[in-house]
């Protein structure tokens, strides 16, 4: 058996492709549906064919159409959790350097070690983070990186859904500029509907402060004629919003406006510094938010303002970050500090209720991925992206309130089973698709030999 | 079998207390010793006899001393961690009441509930809260609550490490005031130094807004009786401060201060809004604080100034505070919020590094429940409390810098196994001295009861 098999399983998901045209039915347990009235079923039932929910209600009376029924008592069904915005392979990176600011930060730590990455780091950089993913229950991430035919690869063979984008920092050369413009543009449309679709693609110039105004001109005209959305960090940190107004006489939102970035759907990273004029003009181009509070926290950024977004009707959902500025890749913990953080700063315990954290994880992260179509809620005829939590533990009863529970009590250790595209990735907390052995054994080893 | 054998395998426990004079030795593990110096010995050994530990540093050359030799390699070990705030029989109301301000949750909430709880409540409920304590890691909890001699007997039957305390909200009649302080000073008199010491007792007047000053100087008086310390909440919401200055003309520490509190050794909890002057009159007086932060910033209640604290050399740990305010018990996340809430608050990344925030969740705690002499730290002497985590997990690796990954990546999930007092409570994540099944089953039942 080669490596490749060894990892992947291909023959078996092959077979098992040709399998999952059976009928499946999950009864017994408490369906968080995410739906637009949020609604929860406890007891209820759930149903996929193939990569596509079927029925979410109540257990049907008749359960013979059913090639295979799976009995769920005392479990939780939520939507696979949505991380909008990491860099999967800086996993490498955890724990590398901390407790410094982000200019020191990617400067003198992150950049040097990220310019000795080859593919086999960001291969299995990549396959150390979508493990703890898939088996944190995120069924969906956004990745902007380099050398992203590595990434799309283990996105294929690791069954997750991905969002990938080579991410472009424009400093270099009008040479180095035009050639990560081009390796941008072909990854996207190479990839753009890959592994039965479970690939989308965007294009992302990396921030106003890396990248000339002409530089991501040219990225949103790429975007235009690949019908692609834009990704950009953005307005991450003070510093960050000063420099842009000295160099360009603005601040970042009025500055990307002006180049027609907005023009496109974007995705913009952070906006921890806009104020409420600028959060008018990201609501009036619709433009989607991922917010990262771990990773503002740890770095120093700030908080970001977050209930005021919402109030504006903007779409925020939730992203990580990396786990070299996170550390680690747990969408729980995003949540619950999305929940936790603008209550104390704002000392309002009515800012973000769970169930607005919650929906900033699954229905609202979908959305902000421009997937609403088929992910985000368990309703028919979408994707069947679910995880299943155990709920029978200690920290989760009594379980008065499972929303309340999954936001402020539970975590990604919590998730017993993972499913996506109808395929079940996680079982009993371990990953069925990856070795998560033999990758914590590659990666540390890339890694140690580039220190 | 009757049910209390069944347990707490007291039979067990007594064979087993005439055998733990085995001298034991685990090795291969990386030690964090969070003594003096913050070393950490990877690839080292502790060894422990009865209930001390005997040896801590480099795998000696010679075994043969020992009568059990355990192996742990790629393990990390810690001194067990110390929650110094909190009312476990409150896990009941884990999720029962969200999102709402201090006041509203605990008088329209909280305390109708809180009337209705028999010793029956209590007791399951403080289980329900030492079970999930011990499997996160936690070996040492602070309690303020009621019918506490059912928390004794908790604390006595699980192994657990206890610092206990009746708390008495003054508002009654002065016979409903007298009984309380009554019952508050027959439990700390009868049950400090109980279950082979791991019990220790503090006079808990609530606080100065559910008790009038003279209530207080009897809770002082009594305390100074004892030779106790004083433990209450102060100065948790920006409203409560409001108040005490209406009602008695001055803040929260003033007044503290004039009625004595603060001559005995003293633990408040909270101290979220104290000013630089207060800040200084606590000092004087080493007074100890425990900063919670997951709960204040849940309650809205704000984020307490601990990088001012800390440079004032005040001396704060952390507490989780109850389950229904926070939502859950695991220490790893008070140590990962400290850590990264201040930095984002005060958009300082050196704020609370990772090293700070697990002093303050093992050492600091340690001295702030005036057990630094037994606890805290992993000392040849010390009492043989500590926690094995595996490290050999996606979300852990690469394995830079152990202090970075158990405050900004671990959680209390990967707590594998627990001793305290030398003697295992928790192994391969299964809690051996409460059967949690059973508790979660007693918990929803009782609780069901007075819904």
């Amino acid at each position: 058996m080669t490596w490749s098999e060894y990892l992947c399983f291909n023959e078996h998901e092959k077979i098992a492709r040709e399998r999952v045209k059976i009928k499946t039915i999950i009864t017994g347990a408490t369906i968080v549906t995410m739906d637009e009235q949020n609604n929860v079923i406890p007891d209820g039932a759930i149903a996929f064919e193939d990569d596509r929910l079927t029925y979410v209600g109540a257990i049907p009376e008749e359960l013979n159409q059913y090639d295979r029924v799976i009995s769920a008592g005392g479990k939780v069904i939520l939507p696979g959790l949505i991380n909008t915005h990491g860099h999967a392979a800086m996993s490498l990176l955890r724990g590398f350097a901390d407790d410094l600011p982000l200019k020191e930060w990617l400067e003198t730590k992150m950049w040097p070690m990220e310019a000795r990455f080859s593919n086999e780091h960001v291969k299995w950089g990549t396959y150390l983070a979508i493990v703890e993913m898939l088996k944190t229950g995120t069924t969906c991430f956004v990745d902007m990186y380099d050398h992203m035919d590595e990434v799309g690869q283990a996105v294929e063979i690791s069954g997750i859904r991905g969002v990938l984008c080579r991410g472009a920092i424009g400093l270099g050369s009008q040479e180095e500029q035009k050639q990560k413009l081009e390796e941008a543009a072909t990854f996207a449309r190479n990839w753009h509907g890959a592994a039965d679709g479970r690939i989308t693609t965007m294009m992302a110039p990396h921030s106003p402060y890396t990248c000339p105004p002409a530089y991501i001109a040219r990225f949103v005209d790429r975007a235009e004629a690949l019908d692609l959305p834009i990704h950009i960090h953005m307005s991450e940190t003070k510093r960050e919003v000063e420099q842009n107004v000295r160099d360009y006489g603005q601040r970042p939102v009025a500055h990307l406006e002006q180049i027609g970035v907005f023009n496109r759907p974007t995705l913009v990273a952070h906006a921890v510094h806009v104020n409420d004029e600028e959060m008018d003009v990201l609501k009036n181009y619709d433009v989607k938010i991922s917010h990262n509070p771990g990773s503002n926290l740890k770095l120093g950024s700030g908080i970001a303002p977050v209930s005021r977004m919402l109030q504006k009707g903007l779409d925020v959902s939730l992203g990580t970050d990396s786990a070299a500025s996170n550390n680690n890749l747990d969408m729980f913990e995003e949540m619950r500090l999305a929940a936790l953080i603008h209550k104390g700063a704002e000392q309002d315990p009515l800012a973000i209720p769970a169930q607005t954290a919650l929906n900033m994880g699954t229905r609202i992260g979908a959305k902000t991925v421009f997937l609403s179509d088929s992910i985000g809620s368990l309703e028919p005829g979408k994707k069947a992206d679910f995880i299943i939590l155990d709920f029978e533990q200690s920290h989760l009863q009594p379980a008065f309130d499972v929303i309340s529970h999954v936001v402020y009590a539970a975590s990604g250790k919590d998730v017993r089973d993972v499913y996506i595209d109808g395929k079940q990735v996680v079982s009993h907390g371990v990953c069925l698709t990856v070795d998560e052995e033999r990758v914590m054994y590659e990666a540390n080893r890339v890694i140690r030999e580039i220190m």
